[in-house]
């Protein structure tokens, strides 16, 4: 089969801005969706994951304010299981009404995924990602009495409930996802970084996996050719933001990781993005990782753009 | 390859009865599975299908009680997607444990499942179906005022949004399902019924489809060998629950068809599953559909089981 197999990691940003409605979220997945075809039609064979991080946050707020006894909120493995549905069923959507506009006849499959976490990962004794409502100190308090849960207190916003992020150390369906795109179904799969289940027992955990480092475990799982991470910027930069920013065009892993050393790239935003990239060149050195922006995928049809990292 | 390929269709009442925490429809899931992985160490090919009654109408009340400006609540189509993502994760995890614990080794895939419906259907003129919260008359009025939304009253409780529920013409993923099938893939699928969108443009419209039809219409688009509805009683009765009710067996679409005028079945219970199953043998002569229970489902084992309906 010709064309280049490709794992595209969305943000969950880049689908939730400013406006959280459903028309509006939807609104950004046809933006994404109308970008993505362009490959399609080029022959590329998509798998594509995404974020959630504002959608989950959105759900689990409401499911917490509005629970009963009759009626009571799920836990957090079940409600990324449900982010999975509503973006995946957008994407899908608008992937389908986008291929029909540019006359591509192709099936388009969300698969359910759950990514395998170790239970003696180090991230479980030190939780670091809040999710939920603000509480005071006294409730934050009784919750800790009551529970193993952890919170912690919020850049003075409140209490937070605080959840670890565990390394992916595998992707339960990687064997379907690519049976799938060996297919030429295009795929969106592990979005918001699976559904943490502890690998030994798949026993669904309270945590959350970062998309972009799920996304590099499923591209080595279904030896794609190309990760392609999608950010707000065209380019990696170094000193970015400052008059002397460098953009990085061609950079090896070897350069990558002294700029880490040198805190080039700010954590919870472009490092992640940065690992991700050097984990997957490191284990498949004869592939690149590419980080760039969602207005600038048409310009990969032509080759290479963006950061492009190599071995 | 051997063994029947079948479409399975739970009820979603047999998830979630009377205690709606995760934790409790999970360990009903986990029942299911164990009983459905006897079909599949016999060699049978599954197709699961599930309802999401219950489930999608606490998920539609708790996003109504806590929507907000900021949070809205997501619309109906959209909840039924979360639905799809969440109980079908359920149910593959439990299916994966259930395999393991019978050292099988299968994969599963939960695909999001989109059902066509046509905008010319008369259901939508006569909205049927009652959602979400109760209101009062007032109330409704305001709402009935402000958009297309109908409300009824809803037997001395209280006024109640009332949504379509129209006939599935055709499920936009059946190559995609058929294809994992073919494989020997477990699959889960058109849960809930199916995510409804209209056929020409694939609009999602807040409507809900009823998953014993759309579990039909699948297996018809997949050439199932069997279609199975579960229920909660082993066999179909008539005069059910009276002093002479009589067990039936196999049974024709004629007869059936008798039965139905005579008014042997109940509405929006058996009546439904009755004419799933005969507008399957309809479709495919030679094939068969059977209505049991979950806890008969071993006994379809070694053959049928139930009751069987044939053309």
């Amino acid at each position: 089969m010709s064309g280049r197999k490709i794992v595209i990691a969305l943000g969950g940003n880049a689908i939730l801005s400013g406006d959280a409605s459903a028309k509006a979220q939807r609104a950004a997945v046809e933006a994404t969706a109308n970008q993505l075809v362009k490959l399609v039609a080029k022959g590329d064979r998509l798998i594509i994951s995404h974020g959630n991080g504002p959608q989950v946050g959105n759900l689990y707020l409401q499911q917490e304010a509005a629970a009963s006894l009759k009626n009571p909120a799920m836990p957090l493995d079940t409600c990324v299981a449900m982010t999975q549905g509503s973006i995946g069923y957008w994407l899908e959507n608008a992937l389908l009404k986008a291929l029909k506009a540019n006359q591509l006849e192709k099936e388009v499959a969300v698969i359910m995924s759950q990514v395998l976490v170790d239970s003696a990962d180090p991230a479980f004794q030190t939780p670091t990602k809040p999710i939920g409502p603000f509480l005071t100190q006294a409730e934050a308090k009784v919750e800790m009495a009551h529970s193993d849960t952890q919170f912690i207190e919020d850049a003075g916003r409140g209490w937070r409930k605080v959840v670890p992020s565990p390394k992916p150390i595998s992707i339960r369906e990687h064997r379907v996802i690519n049976a799938l795109v060996e297919q030429d179904i295009i795929t969106v799969a592990v979005g918001g970084g699976g559904i943490p289940v502890i690998a030994d027992g798949l026993v669904g955990v309270e945590a959350v996996v970062d998309k972009d480092f799920a996304s590099e475990k499923l591209a080595e799982l279904v030896d794609a050719d190309l990760l392609v991470i999608l950010t707000g910027v065209q380019n990696v930069y170094l000193n970015y933001g400052q008059d002397n920013q460098v953009k990085l065009e061609q950079v090896t892993i070897q350069e990558l990781e002294q700029h880490i050393q040198g805190n080039q790239f700010a954590k919870g935003s472009m490092l992640p993005k940065i690992e991700a990239a050097i984990e997957y060149v490191k284990a498949k050195p004869k592939r690149k990782a590419i980080i760039t922006s969602l207005e600038n995928i048409a310009n990969l049809v032509n080759g290479e753009t963006g950061t492009v990292i190599v071995a």
